[in-house]
């Protein structure tokens, strides 16, 4: 095993993720594919134990398939750790950095924390949670609802991918037992807190010409299914001035979604999924069904977001004589991250601004259970899940060192548990 | 065999379109789906096979599945013969009329013709086609195309229906031989002229306030695919500020289709199939394929049509940063019915007014081959391809009046052939 200081001194971010560049690349999306469980996953996940093997620190995967990295050098009882990390599982042809720049970025940090000499007074995780993606088996932070509970876990099991296997087959071929998923009190009591770091998914860092912010709180959101009903028809025999027309009014209906969520500060709508039935080419269709993407920082407004593009939609229909229903699919309400931690934070990093985000993470889920924040890293072209994802080489080293920065002060004398939330102190 | 008089008497278009209310109704889309040879579609053709041999008519079958029934009491030579009919055959889900009407029509016709006691001066076929509506195999008026040699009989053969059987397949299950498909000089060589009864697919007639009409032309009609190039990104990350959404640039363009053919008189666009990429309900898309249908009387004013789509699709989409590519994948020209014939319609039928079309018709594809003509009968609903599509009882039998009036008209003395096209002049 490599001396400690040794693998501070060698192994920076962008080097950490440049021994992974090989690793999932997808030829036909561009990026990266690493679905859960897959060859690509699999391998990210062994590079990670043994580069946490080389920094001493004990690993184990817990019987929800989360990897816990710790670094313990006083031998404290595992109890009340600070706890970083994040996931290795990709989008389909997705970025570097969703996911592997927060994994990369805690085993830096620990590289410095190392090297600062620090007399820990709680000991500190580095947690890999499994398909936070969701993209093999259609439930994102799946590791995180497992181990707090929130997914019931034969439900899970039952969960199938593209091919047909189920999530209880990928989790045994992995050596881990479906019998035993589920909520973990053993591994829930021995976070105090949680802190983790992610690549941004939008511009807000680049417009404030910053390149680390702490995260207010996690956007509410939700999806809701809009049919929308005409008259289907013969496209070469009916005539412009006779038809009731389902796409037309579609088109006016993700229209008016865009411009009330335009004229709304902090919302978002968004339709990236339609089918028109029939759906033939020479046919004008008799129904069009479209998926809204909805959230707002805050619940009451994501409702009345919702309510008035409903509204909009359906005055915009009736003016192509169709009529539309407004069904909800899901609603997750907004998380705000503990703020007593995130003033820590901000005590810590004075010039990093906080920023909401609109994704999900498994921070937001864990934030029921134990105080949780976020560091987010500047993303210079503001695009998520997709290959033009990027950060520089400078900012990942800034993130890491405000990462380090920001556990230093949570470990050190002082960094006793925040706030009274969480089971450990129930 | 019963006497012809009393057929006459005892089977008015209602009566006879009664008699197949049952055969090859959908439960799931209601209305009817009669794939050509499938079991509903070959009852039918034995229906037809059954009345015309109580009409005392020669029932034959061609080496392309065209049933020819032949009305030839004085024992003429087959040649130079006015020939009308229509198909059995239906879309998925389709209605009772399309079809159906001018077989029935065409076999009532045959009774008025009988009783009013004509020799006629030359043979009267009523032919039913196969695969008018391309539900099947995929290209409409397979039967036409193929008597006339537009399509390849070796491609013919090769097409397949949705479980992967063949055309070769079903025809021979049929008792036909692929091998021997394609132009039939003297199936050709027969037809002196060829008149089609159709419901009509649209309200041309009910705002006329007319029961039948004669067809002026087929709208010159194709398809072009859209694509709209924008961002993909993460809809919940993503400022509304910050996108560049090819859905809703697509949508945009939609409604510039609708606009820039409400403004052209007897212009159609329609866009019936659209296909966002990657398709997930919270991610932007980066693409969005979209197919529009366009038609026109005119050949020249359809590709101005296009052209102008193309023009406003490519500026509304630039402002939502998209591009737009436009790839014609299909175009047929306008057809002109024969106008000697059709004049000679309207002197039969002097209030009947003059309609396009702008469906397919076979009469459309034997137009380059002999003079057809079409006579249209009133749908009050305006709908086709649909459980909706309707005719009133009374106006089946005012169109089946027309249509032996017309037959009658052709038949008598002066019923020669009227133009110098096609292969039996040439």
């Amino acid at each position: 095993m490599p001396d400690p200081g040794t693998a501070l001194r060698s192994t920076s971010v962008p080097q950490l993720l440049a021994e992974i560049a090989d690793v999932g690349t997808d030829p036909v999306r561009g990026g990266y594919s690493r679905p859960v469980y897959g060859a690509a996953e699999s391998d990210l996940r062994e590079w990670f134990t043994e580069h946490a093997g080389r920094r001493g620190l004990d690993v184990e995967t817990d019987r929800n398939g989360i990897i816990w990295a710790w670094w313990n050098p006083r031998r404290l009882p595992l109890q009340n750790a600070v706890v970083t990390g994040s996931h290795l599982d990709s989008v389909p042809g997705g970025g570097a950095f969703d996911g592997p720049l927060g994994v990369a970025s805690a085993l830096a940090a620990v590289d410095r924390l190392t090297a600062s000499g620090i007399r820990p007074t709680r000991p500190l995780a580095v947690a890999v949670f499994p398909e936070e993606e969701g993209s093999r088996f259609g439930i994102a932070c799946l590791g995180s609802r497992l181990l707090t509970g929130t997914l019931d876990p034969a439900r899970a099991a039952r969960l199938t991918d593209a091919d047909g296997t189920t999530f209880a087959e990928a989790v045994s071929r992995h050596g881990l037992d479906a019998d035993h998923l589920g909520r973990d009190e053993e591994a829930l009591r021995r976070i105090g807190l949680f802190v983790e770091l992610h690549v941004e998914q939008g511009r807000g860092l680049v417009d404030l010409d910053q390149p680390v912010a702490v995260a207010s709180s996690v956007l509410a959101h939700g999806r809701w299914r809009l049919s929308v009903f005409g008259e289907g028809n013969h496209a070469g025999a009916t005539s412009m001035s006779d038809r009731r027309d389902p796409m037309v009014a579609a088109a006016a209906v993700i229209g008016a979604a865009r411009d009330v969520a335009r004229s709304r500060p902090g919302a978002r709508a968004t339709v990236g999924r339609l089918v028109p039935v029939p759906g033939g080419t020479n046919v004008i269709a008799s129904r069009v069904d479209l998926w809204l993407d909805a959230r707002h920082p805050d619940d009451v407004a994501t409702a009345a977001l919702v309510a008035a593009i409903g509204e909009r939609a359906t005055a915009v229909a009736a003016e192509e004589g169709c009529t539309v229903t407004l069904t909800e699919e899901s609603l997750s309400p907004a998380v705000r991250f503990d703020v007593p931690l995130r003033d820590r934070l901000t005590g810590v990093l004075p010039t990093a601004p906080l920023l909401a985000t609109g994704a999900g993470h498994d921070a937001g889920v864990l934030a029921t259970e134990v105080p949780t924040a976020m560091l987010f890293v500047r993303n210079p072209t503001g695009v998520s899940h997709s290959p033009a994802e990027h950060v520089e080489d400078a900012d990942t080293d800034l993130g890491a060192e405000a990462l380090a920065r920001v556990l230093h002060d949570l470990l050190g004398p002082g960094g006793e548990r925040l706030t009274g939330q969480g089971p450990a102190d129930g």
